[in-house]
């Protein structure tokens, strides 16, 4: 399965590079009349991984400020299904940032169920665009220092 | 089952003063492992014909607009599920003002499938409240008058 | 604000009556343009905590079943919004029943902020239904001890 | 912007090449307190759009029979957001089948908006398992003559 994803190398490697995740439990209003986790609902889970990975490193409340001149937008988004999930599993949605551009970030993501069985796998670039303009606006220092410091302690 | 509905004295009379309604249809996403429509998804419902209600009033652009002062929230909520709705439905949500008070109004809800079964009925209040305070501000004379004049020219 | 919910005559005793909760944590996605949990989220934080309540009551399991002649539905449901909920915030919400009825439970909730806040109240009964007739099918003595029972061991 | 979209080669013959669209309107409660549609719902579109189209193509009938063996699942998916979309907006999804493999279809998307701006562009495989074993399962040759009857019909 996973030599057909074409974001992912050495699917070991890319397994074992992630250490921040969030924990989501699947809920009844998720799931479908195929009786399993409707598939909208992954990138349901992503964002709110990716949300709390921002949190975490300290960059979410600044974005959410009423006087901020950006916001963070998603530039695209991909989900590879690779096991269908159910009601009331539980997943760790893991998230790392695979590389930062001058205006945007690829991060990707990986949800594992309780047994440690590999469910979702997924990538998508969110940029910085500007709240009036629209277009993108380059990460200042402080946020890339912020970055690479407080990824490098999770590692 | 019309008469266990508190908010409804009669049933024929309440189903007709409805005049304005906007088509809905059952997304395989809305429906959940009962194989059937989730139930929250009614208020999904409830609140696009309200806003295509107060849309159709003239009232929503004032509320959305950045520089206005007030916003509406809804206070309660309530819905009687009448019968089951599967994927695919086409729904007719009618909606009606019911009681205008001073800084509120009580918003009644009726969905009617294709074959003209009743499905959901359902009511709340919402109120205009300060942007900044939260506190409930009184309707202006415009929006009264738009409000009556309107739902007036609906009958 | 308390005196004015139908379901609720004296907002303390009713307060105090409630032992089991979940937690739910106000996701992005859940927000909508007015900055806030959108009205229709109250309900889907509802069932999750409806669901973990039967799941604890050992009940849940019984309804899934693909060979189980019955499944439960919702009859009605109503929230009261006491307080905005933003994204973020984290919220215990309580669940009881408040009365057991031939076919039904009425079963009441508190969402609770982690300020101690209350934001929002509801209530709503579930009907016990023949997957093939659709027509209310009565608890069996066996459901009923359990309920009975699991909810006293709760107090 | 196109030529960053991988699975677009030419996107003037790409967009060219599409004839069958569905009708989606921006709910309230599919934005989010950036004010714009939640990127989540870009996939909730694109299902009720391949839905619509399968059911035009005659075979969602089919899948959704309790006595069928068979059921369609998502294999991966992903999305391009080319503009922000807001509350209200009418979007056009257009569908069509890119790849038919041996039990799986590449899908792809575009959502154009009221005044023909790009929003969204999209791909997908859906593959055809076995509700039992959960394994692929070839398409048939019914199957396979309708859709490249009914889609060439669409041309």
């Amino acid at each position: 399965m996973a030599k057909t994803i074409p974001y992912i190398k050495n699917f070991n490697e890319w397994v074992n590079d992630f250490s921040f995740s969030t924990e989501v439990k699947v809920r009844f209003s998720e799931t479908d009349a195929f009786g399993h986790l409707n598939n909208t609902n992954a990138f349901v889970y992503f964002e709110e991984a990716r949300i709390d990975f921002f949190k975490h490193l300290g960059l979410m409340d600044e974005w959410l400020k009423e006087e901020s001149s950006t916001i963070v937008v998603t530039a695209d988004l991909q989900c590879n299904y690779l096991r269908q999930v159910f009601f009331d599993e539980k997943l760790s949605v893991y998230v790392k940032v695979n590389y930062i551009g001058n205006t945007s970030l690829d991060i990707h993501y990986l949800a594992v169920n309780n047994e440690g069985s590999y469910c979702l796998t997924g990538r998508g670039a969110i940029v910085q665009i500007s709240k009036f303009s629209g277009k993108p606006v380059p990460w200042n220092e402080e946020m890339l220092s912020d970055l690479n410091e407080k990824q490098a302690s999770l590692q």
